[in-house]
């Protein structure tokens, strides 16, 4: 029997789902694994949660040191998130020769490679399964099963909160503020909602899937972001019409000029499988050159989901798996200006002769073609929402051709640009 | 640098898969593993096949006594399927003190757990992640990802083949046979399908599946089984009008009175995650106590697929790690006569007064009702098709009432009966 004495660090949402569960699943897990998994130490700063979740005061501290420095623990649970103090305790506790698990994705997205190059001078190992997708494998699928494979492409639906707004308002008609509310009002979505709606945590994830699929360094900062919230019911309504739904994705590429790294809400045909992971639930698209198309569809966040993964972890941390992350290169990631795709564009436009064909002129040279257009005589004030789809297009053309486009006198409020799938 | 030496029996189109992989990755996967995969000896009847992948020599036997008695060599990969000589080819191995990894879902459902059960005794491991779903991690996920959860059941479309079919009939209205045909002529059907149409093959994979997620030994010959070669052209129409679609299900489920496990073709509501695994994919929907609903969708055959599979197998052997399959208790599987459900129900009637109050006479006195009716005026000779959804009813209550309704004469052909999921 394999014995491993752990310390948590964090007994907030996901914390305090790993304590929970270790307390409820600890025989069967004994049994199943053969690793005794004890739980020596759990830290807080806040005392009310050890009474919420009835940790006994032997096993309870507010302060790090007595985990750092408590020479019997194997491994750190680092569950408390945001980038300081959260690195300073997981170098300590390398630097104390312990393993670490955490499920903080900002910070190994910002920070990843210090840290796995700290973990690797220590002789000592993270584990990090929780930090993208909750309780679906998507770590350990890129790193273990897919370790035979050349990943091509990872396009994923990776935040539950933007998903379930996007849903909500082409299921129920609902316009972003409506459905904001109401992920705010079922918990799906905070407070200050930025981190998910300007798709900062889908960026935070898609940086840690990238360098794990690619192998290399990749750059928070270099990853292009755009936000769901000018997203309308009536592009969802013009999507439909063309046989789309709107999704937030995050997508990462290989392409011979570097990788794609980009998130932002796109339009995907009805029929393609990411058009059917709704509501809350993640889903992760793996392109791979022996493997093919693989999908991983679960619940991306929520305490047990997420402590699923962290217990996972504990086990492969006692099994002494090797979690060694290699990053052979800093990777570059193409500027979003040369991107190649289609697109779908929304004017607001007087409705009168001449209109179209200035539009389309503009358009065309700057090598931008149109293969379908909705023209509606409905009246926003003085002016008709005019909708295009773009044949292939450079996006650096697309906006210069934009720029140009929102002087004319004709159009209104500034068009909206989103990216087509495939 | 860990190294591993390889005897490979079987050059088929898993085995030639496997070949062409570990040469082709020889060093990346070096690289990204820390394990030197060093194939020692690969073992075939055919020497035409030697010739075709351009085997060496040195490299190549005819004979598996020049594998087992090689004491150099590590792990012994078994890829001829079959029961016999398989099952003595990996006892032998095992007792030779050879690790094993294999791809063959037909023995390890038959006789899983006296291999693990000599694996066990020899200190030696099973590794079989490329025995069901391919490429699609479902083995590592059930094992690893999800062990510190409760399973609580898993519904699968397992067989590529039978999906592929079915899919073909939905979306160009082909009947069975001529779907069949064309599944043959893309290679997804061999010459004898019987195999796949008659969900053998599934249930093979469901019995390694509820092996696993329910931690018990499970009897193949208790896993109930209905093909889907009486599915017709208009049961496909007819359920689409009830807003179905027929997809090729292998259910496991916990219930208090023992585990359901049953591989049937069932309507699933259009909306459903696994109504959108279409073609030749596999669809794995795991529902765990922890994690909730998952769902693994990949290529679940294929020469590249498989291979990828036992290549990560490959590297977890290197990496010793834990494959001990505990099986706790023989699992008593439910009678499929206790199953509770709702059925689709389609008769060939005469089209005359009293007919559907007869029919529904003798459901209603056995417990079944009815909740929609479709009655066509499309005949077929003398006989006009009858299609009845039922409520929630118990099986043996449905075949008893079948069983008098079949008698009765305005009634044509028996009646079609298919099991509705949710």
């Amino acid at each position: 029997m394999i014995k491993l004495d752990i310390g948590l660090i964090g007994l907030g949402t996901v914390g305090g789902g790993v304590y929970s569960l270790l307390k409820r699943k600890k025989s069967i897990l004994r049994e199943r694994s053969g690793v005794s998994l004890n739980l020596v130490k759990v830290c807080d700063r806040d005392s009310g949660r050890r009474r919420a979740l009835k940790v006994s005061t032997r096993q309870f501290t507010r302060n790090t040191k007595d985990i750092f420095q408590d020479v019997s623990i194997d491994v750190v649970i680092e569950l408390i998130g945001g980038i300081h103090p959260a690195k300073e305790y997981i170098i300590e506790a390398l630097r104390r020769g312990k393993n670490v698990i955490t499920a903080n994705k900002a910070l190994l997205a910002e920070c990843g490679t210090e840290l796995f190059r700290t973990a690797a001078e220590c002789n000592r190992k993270i584990f990090f399964e929780a930090s993208v997708g909750g309780a679906v494998p998507v770590i350990k699928t890129l790193r273990e099963s897919l370790i035979g494979n050349r990943v091509l492409s990872i396009s994923g639906i990776v935040n539950g909160t933007s998903n379930y707004i996007l849903t909500k308002m082409s299921q129920e008609g609902l316009d972003f503020g409506e459905a904001l509310s109401l992920a705010k009002k079922m918990g799906y979505a905070e407070a200050n909602p930025a981190l998910d709606i300007e798709g900062i945590d889908a960026a935070h994830k898609l940086t840690i899937l990238a360098m794990l699929a690619f192998g290399g360094e990749v750059r928070f900062r270099d990853v292009y972001r755009q936000g769901i919230n000018n997203i309308t019911a009536s592009d969802i309504a013009f999507a439909r019409e063309f046989g789309y739904v709107i999704k937030p994705l995050a997508i990462a590429k290989r392409t011979d000029e570097g990788i794609e790294a980009r998130v932002h809400p796109t339009l995907l045909p009805e029929y393609h499988i990411l058009a059917k992971v709704d509501g809350s639930f993640n889903g992760f698209l793996f392109r791979s050159d022996e493997a093919g198309e693989q999908l991983l569809y679960g619940r991306g966040a929520g305490s047990l989901p997420t402590a699923s993964a962290v217990v996972s972890d504990l086990i492969d941390c006692a099994n002494k798996k090797d979690s060694l992350v290699l990053l052979r290169e800093k990777l570059r990631v193409k500027p979003i200006g040369t991107l190649s795709s289609r697109y779908y564009l929304r004017f607001s436009v007087i409705d009168k002769p001449g209109v179209l064909s200035a539009i389309s002129g503009i358009l065309g040279r700057h090598k931008v073609s149109i293969s379908d257009v909705i023209q509606i005589e409905r009246r926003e004030g003085n002016f008709v929402p005019l909708i295009m789809i773009t044949h292939e297009a450079m996006e650096d053309n697309v906006m210069k051709a934009l720029g140009l486009i929102d002087r004319l006198r004709i159009v209104g409020r500034s068009p909206q640009v989103l990216r087509i799938g495939d």
